[in-house]
This record gives structure tokens, sequence and C-alpha cells, in this order.
């Protein structure tokens, strides 16, 4: 049977080493920093990881560093966005090899797509693999939209797609996908922002790259909603919410790496174009770290 | 004092007779019934009440009879949404005078206005009353965006404005606009579909004109958030949502006044262009009422 | 028959007095001037009038004097843009009993329209008076956005609808009403920036207030067209640009009337909440109206 | 001193063979054809080439095999859209190295850039070839949105940076382009419905798959606005904009290589995910490009 995808999956960023190979064992040193923090499940090759800007070669360097890194102490579900259907089945197949638990699908476009399209490609990919597919909705990055009527239909169409991740931060749609899946899909929050609302809405999960920064406070706004405790939770999102905002505003690769060398971990820096922050932005960032070093406080009222 | 406005605060549509004048005893009526049912507060006058459509004499006749409708049992906000601002001035002077508690202030654009042009409108209107003003934010309908920091700004600067109204469904902005007023600011949800995500970020009250149709369950939304308890919240919000979707999808006087209809209750139509539902319409319309009756059942499990 | 509106299509400005009163002697010498200037039509009450800012009294002197001042010398077309249907059917009425040769009608959102009710509302507006409509979209100030297929309908049934003004400055929209309707309604440009672009693919006309302050540029350019020169027209309109492009960043009203003042004349401000130029709006627009002065250079080559 | 780029640029499509692999001798077939047919310059590797579906050693065999097909009977500008710097410094320095006499340049991001990054792209392939960029707007494919007044910059900055391909479809930003250059940087158009207007005003270029299917019109529109003759241009361009709105509408590589099995040339299929045109679709073109065969008629009159 499959493992289960629950609470907080952690996207590591992928390290490299000055000379811009990727550094496998820091890579294995971040991930068990990330498991030893309680986080409940590990995604590599996400947008976090850089996964758009590896070759191929790197691609399965990171990808068979990652699972091993883990060793099945927590499942594993690795990225997959391709642009072509050949390329997304090749390493669909060298996740499944290497012992990936799941796939992350992103269809990436750079010609628009039909939906007859968009569901032959997932289905193409989910006949080449027997390990289940989180089907990915991430607009802003990938150029495609799958509205909840599309996605309902793939999840009906291709039943290895049994998990959904949504980052459009359009809170809406994750209810009406449990309205047109009768809430049998679970659904997971790639909206850092939008977390809280997305756990109090029934999302099964959080795909976040915080937990490299901070696991503390991510664990704990899943624990609060588990427990039923929404002033608990408030308080705790209130509290890692200027993190959110910072990555998501400055970028992930580039705001997480800046961040772990704070901490004193060297990841180096993001491949280019991207560049590494400014220092007003570094300082913005060391603010925002201790801050979160208190306890959260709670609301005494809702209103 | 002022009164306080919390919980659920309550939209009538405004009935007019078959030859198009406003019907007073029904709007009476319409308020007695929400009031009865246990809404906090009323709106009179909103985008639900059609205040757009009316003519001066119209708007004070509907302004004067729902402030004694109400008669002081819950207090009153009374909507203004007016294109100029000695306009606005003349409409805040007459609901204060009528015995409204607040004002709900919405500055509609023809041309685009500057920053400062729309702190100058709610600074002139503050100076006329001495009641306090509720800003609200509404793009898709006034074609004005006023962003959390322009929001907060206005909150500093024009004293009578204590009370925001979010409507444009995004979350972050309440997040935000908490932040940047340290809390002191009460905001109010005006998105129905938002209204489970709003009241756990901790909005103080959702305007909304669901309860002329279905009061009991926008009701029980609002206790289960103030009772902490995310897993009866969320049950209740999901039952009530195939209505919020329903209303929102065909505008608010429309499907109201069809669902009043329903109801047994003859409110009348919308003013033309707005047109009734049409056959097809109403009954799915029927059909999300009739579900609503049953008891919403609590989720099982969170995640 | 009905007259042809054709070439520069001039808005003027509503002038008010100090005491904020229309002042129907400057409207009257406004107008004397634009069509000493040599436009081709005169439409009171646009957005440039604003004629959303007047009450039904304002609307109906400024409707009345308009088109007594014009006098019969060029056709006139009074802008009408109201939210309900009746209100729309008494302007259009009170317009052709005062002697305009066709109304401008822009349908007003605040609830969103069906097509259904689109349509009706401009049949119910034809079938009540019997001078021609001119349908205008515009969805940034109207918030409704017709697109070519529906105006195409629209002009197919109802007859009364015989000119189309397009001002969402899509290009695209033109070719495909054109496409639509065989070439069969005339289609008019109520974008400035777009104007060349416009009448070179076929534009019977310009709406535009740029005439309040240069009409020579427009009308230049307009002949450039009609004599089928590129080269003359591509030099004249850069020439008009800046000014075009700074009454459209600014808005009209504000614009317009700050530009006039500049020349002498005294058409009092804009409304509240529009307030009057920045003093470094003022001067760039000073600037921009001296640089119109020369004569426009031809280019040399094409590409 | 380098070639100058000016008239019409046509995109070949990249062949395949049954088994997947480029087909050389058919690309050369594709480029000697479009030459033979009169256009001015040759694009291999844009979006119509697929470029961005091709691995690393594919690109290089058409890259290779293109200019050499040209063999410099007309200049040659080959597209690289790279996500890492370093990716496209690769490909620039190899473009270089078999002969293309300018390089287009399309960053592309995954994650958003900031203007110091984008700059810093641009700088660095600039400094490791020779031969001028043309630099590539294309935010719908690229997710990077450049305004005027950044690719102004950049121009200033980057001297390799000598053209500019606007594919927005926004007219103002050639305008404004021109107004911050004075006219020194040619800019060339890249969104197909617009090539009419983008010529009137001044484009050096249009960059179009087109020709492809038919030449002879493209270069037509050409020849008119070169004469100075609106109403030819006119004429020819809504002879051809049913063809242009048909390949942007279904997407370049499909609908080109549809049209040209319709014309006897076995182009094969896009690459998966794209697939073929539905039979429906390929009876549309097929109607299409049947009605370019007869002459443009003038039309008699502008307005």
């Amino acid at each position: 049977m499959s493992k289960k995808f629950e609470g907080i999956i952690a996207y590591p960023v992928t390290p490299f080493m000055a000379n811009g190979a990727i550094d496998v064992d820091m890579l294995t040193e971040l991930i068990d920093r990330l498991i030893d923090s309680g986080v409940h499940a590990i995604a590599p090759l996400g947008s976090t990881g850089e996964s758009a800007y590896l070759s191929d070669d790197e691609w399965e360097t990171a990808a068979r560093s990652s699972v091993a890194a883990v060793a099945g102490r927590v499942p594993t579900v690795v990225g997959i966005s391709e642009l072509t259907t050949l390329g997304a089945i090749k390493r669909a197949r060298f996740a499944q090899r290497v012992g990936a638990d799941a796939i992350m699908v992103l269809p990436i476009s750079y010609w628009k797509l039909t939906e007859a399209e968009i569901i032959a490609h997932y289905a193409a990919i989910g006949d080449s693999v027997s390990i289940p597919i989180m089907l990915y909705n991430n607009p802003a990055t990938s150029g495609i939209d799958m509205q909840p009527e599309l996605i309902a239909r793939i999840c009906k169409e291709v039943p290895s797609v049994t998990m959904v991740k949504e980052s459009t931060g359009d809170l809406q749609r994750m209810h009406r996908l449990k309205q047109l899946t009768n809430g049998t899909i679970p659904f997971y929050n790639g909206s850092n922002p939008l977390a809280f609302a997305a756990l109090n809405a029934g999302a099964a999960g959080w795909c976040t790259a915080a937990p490299n920064l901070n696991a503390e406070l991510p664990l704990a706004l899943y624990d609060a909603i588990k427990r039923n405790d929404i002033l608990a939770a408030r308080a705790t999102f209130e509290k890692v919410l200027p993190l959110l905002q910072f990555i998501v505003k400055v970028g992930l690769p580039t705001s997480v790496k800046a961040g772990l060398a704070l901490q004193g971990i060297e990841a180096g820096e993001p491949r280019l174009p991207l560049r590494p922050l400014t220092p007003a932005a570094l300082e913005d960032l060391s603010g925002i770290l201790a801050n979160l070093e208190g306890t959260p406080k709670t609301s005494a009222s809702i209103a």
C-alpha cells in the first residue's frame, strides 16, 4: 500500500558548490535536518529545489540522493515539471526506480495546452509508473491554469492521480475541488500565505519551503488545527506570516539559501540569472528570523 | 458611546411594489424578520439594497424607513456610495439625522481617483458627521481598489474611520491590514465565499445578504468560530456554501428577491436592466434552499 | 435622413461656475470654439463632460444648451450612461426632444449584466426614440465589457444601433467587428492613444477630448489618413501623442480643464472628489502644449 | 558591419521524422522555400521552431543546419530562450560559431527576475559574443514582462542589444519605445494580428511564422507600407488576417505543421503534449488557406 502524505511536506533547496555542481553531502544534511525537525514528508526537486534550472544529469543526481537521504523515514514525493510528455515520463520512471513514494507533476506550457492535451499528458505519465501522482496546479510558474472542474475530471479519468496540490492561492478552488470530488481526493496547499486558511478548509497538508528556516511554527500550526484550536492556530500563523510573506515576495531559492547562510549553513547561491539577496533584504530577513524565536502569544478574543 | 458592530451584519433588499415604488411596509417586515432571526446588525442601502439604482428621494425613504424599522434593537449601518463628495456628504448627514449608528462609505469612481483624492473624500465626509465610518473596499463594483497600505493610512488620518469592510475576496489583505494597524481596526468580511476563512483570520463580522434567505447557518458559523471549534465551523460553512456561491454568481438583489419569493415573501423584482431569474436558475435556487434544511454534519477528521 | 458622423468628434467639458452651477455661457463658447476649429461633430455629456457627476436637472441643462449651441452646424451626439433602463429612456427622449442627431449609449453596471439584460436594455432605449444610437463600449468606466460578437448581435437585433464606439484600446476588436458585420457598421475609436491605428484600420471617426486643447493635429491626422498618406499621419500622430498620453493618464476632465485654464479659458474645476492638477503636473502639461506649436516633421523613412 | 534586419522575418518550424528525430533535410527544404518566396530574413529556433521542446543536441543540430541552409542569402537570427544565464551563453556562442548574423534573446522565468537580474543576464550574454542581440519581450510565453522603460535602459547599458522584438500585442509599447530611444533602436513586431498597425507605427520588420503557409500576403503588406499606401496595406492585411487569427489561436507549431501537410509538405507533428489539429480545425484551416488564393480587393473608402 502506498504511503500517506499528511501534514507538513518540506521542500529542500538544491545546494551548489562553488564550482556550480550539486553539493550532495549538503543536500543529505539539509534533508536530515528537516526530518529531525519533525516534518512529515520530503519533496525534493520542487520549485524551491531549482529543478527547472538543472541539467538532466543534475536532476537525476538530486532525485537519487534525496530519496537515499530520506531513507524511508518519511514519505518522499519527487517533483517533475517537464515541457514534453516523453521527458516527464523519463523522469517519472527514474523517480520510481530510485524509490520515490510518489511524484508531483506540474504540466509546463510554452504553447498553451488544450484540456485534451493536459489529460493525455497525465494519462501517459500515469501509464508509465505504478506510484501515485500528486497533480500540481501552479499557473504562475507553469503558465497552465487547471480549474477545479478539469482537475476533478483528471482525478476521475487517470486513476494514478490521487492527490492535488493547489498553489493558486485561491481558497475557493479548494472548496470547489472538495465539492466536485465529494471529498475523496486529498488536497494540499502550495501557497504559503494561505496555509492557515487552507488547513482550516481541510487541506491534507501544506507543501512548503519554510521548514528549511523554521519548522517549529509550521508544525505547531498543523498541530493546532488537528487539535481543533482556531485561536492557537491563528496566533501561530500570524507569528510565522512575516517569514512566509518574505520568502514568497523574494522567491524561494533565493530567500531560503540566504536564510540558511544566516543560520550558518552553506547551501551556496541560486543559479544565475537568480542572484543572492541584496544586503538590505538580507537584513530584513535576519530581523524576521530573529522575531520567530519568541513564543507565539495566544489571541485573547476572536473578533 | 457608539454601538459595537460584531457578528452577522445583514443586508436587506429594497422591495418594490408593482408600480416601481419602494414598498416601505415590506421593507419593515423584512427587517423585522432579519432581527427576529437573530442577526447582530442591519445594513440598509448596501449593494444588495440596489442603492445605486435609487433616486435621491427613494434613497432617503429607504434610509429613514430602515432605521425606523430597526428601532434600536440592533446597530444600523447605512451604506453610502456616491460619485461626488458633496453627494456623499448630503447622504451622510441624512443618515445621521434619521438615527443611523454608523455609515459605510464606498468611494465610487467614474474617473480614477488619486490617493490624495480618496483621502480627501473620506476626510470631508468624516468632518460632516459625528457617527463612525466603516470604510468599504469593493473594487469590483466601485472601480477603486484601496490597498491595505492606503486603508491603514486613511484610518490614521481620518479619525472617524474606525472600521473596514473588505470585499475583494483576498484574504491576505485582511492579514496585512491587521499587521499594519496592529490589530486596532476591526475588519469585516464582505465576500460571502470567504466568510469562514475571514472569521478564522479574526474578522469582527460578516456583512452578508444570505440571512434574507437563511440566517441560521451564518449565525451558527459565527458561533462555532466564537466557540473556537474549527470542525463545526467548517461543516456549517460547507453546508451554506452552495447558497453563497449561487447568490454571488447570479447577483445579490436578483437572487435574494427570487429566493424570498420562493419563501412566500413578495419583495418584487430588481430594477431594469436587472431581470428576474430564469426558470432554470430558479429551480437551482429552490434545490439549494431545500438542501439547507437538514442538520450540518460534523466532519470526522480535519486533514 | 439622419446625419452622418465621420471624422473628429469632439467632446466638450462641462464648465462650472465658482458656485458649482453649470456655466452655460462658457459651454456655448467652448462649443463655438470647437466648431470654429473645424471638428466634424460635437458630443456633449460624454465622460469628458463629467456627465456621471451631474444631477438630473444639470444633465438636462447641459444637453439642451449644447444642442442649442451647436445649432445644426455639425451633427450632435449626446452621451447617455445610466444605471437603470428607465433612467436611460428618460434621457434618450429628452435628447431627442431638444434636437440631438443621435445618442451614444453606455450601459453602466453596478451588478453585472447578462447578455440578455444588455440586449434588452438597448432594445428598450431603441424603442423609445427615433434617432440612431451609437453603442458605446468602455469597460474601464462602465464595468461592462461587450465583446465584438455581442456588439454585432445587438447591431443586428436592435435596428436603431447603427454605430459603435470602441474604447477598450484593443485594436483587434475593431478588425473583428468589421469581420462580423461585413463592414456594414461604422466604428469609432474612443481610445486616444489608439487613434492612428484605428483610423488606419478603417474607423469612421475618432471620439476625443483633445480638440478642446488642440484641434489642428487631430484634424491633420484624419486628413492624412483620408489622403492615404501613412508618413504624414504617423508624423502628426507622434507629435500629438504626448498630449494624448497625458490626458489619458491624468483623466480627461481634470487635464482638459487645466489645459483650458493655461490657454486663458476659465471652465472651472472638476467636481470633487476630482481635484485640479498639482503644480508639477500643470507644468508638464504646459510644456506639452508648448511643444505642439511647431510644424510636424515628416519621418524620412518608414522602417 | 553587421547585416540589417528589415521586412518579413520568417520563422521556420522544426520538422520531425516519424521516430521523433529532427528531419534536417526537410528543415533545409523549408528554409529554401521561405527564401525562394522572398522573405527578408530567417529566424530558426523561435517559438514556432519548438525550441523549448528540443534537447541540447537537437537545438545545436537545428541551429547549425538552419544557418547552413540559409547560406548567407539573407540574414539569420537564432532564437535563444534559456532559463539559466550559463545555458544562454553556451547557446549564444554556439550560434555565433556556426555563423548566425544575430541572436534573439528571450529571458525565461521560472522564478520572477528583478530588473537587475534581467539586465545582468543580457550583459553577460552580450559579453560572450560579438554578434548583435535582438531583445525579445514575450511575457505570455516567458513569464517576464519588460516594460519599454526597462527595455530602453537595457539598450543603453548593453551595447550589443541593438534591436527589440515586441510580442505583447500592445501597440503603445512600440510608440513608447520609440519615444524613449529617440527612434534609434529598430523595433520588430512579434504579434501577428498587430502586423498592420505595427508597420504603420514604424516597425522595422515583422517576425512571423505565416510565410510558412503564405509569404505573398505578408510581403505585399510590407511593400504597401513601404509605398506609403494605407488602402492597399489595409486590404492586404484584412485578407491575411483570418490566417493570422487562426495560427495565433491554435498555436504556431501545431497550426503551421498542419497547414504544411495540407500543402503537401511533411514536416511531421509537434511534440507531445502538443497534438495535431482536430479534423474540424483542420477543415477550418483548409478553408482559410483556400480563401487566400484570390486577389486582395482594395477598399473603396477609408472610413
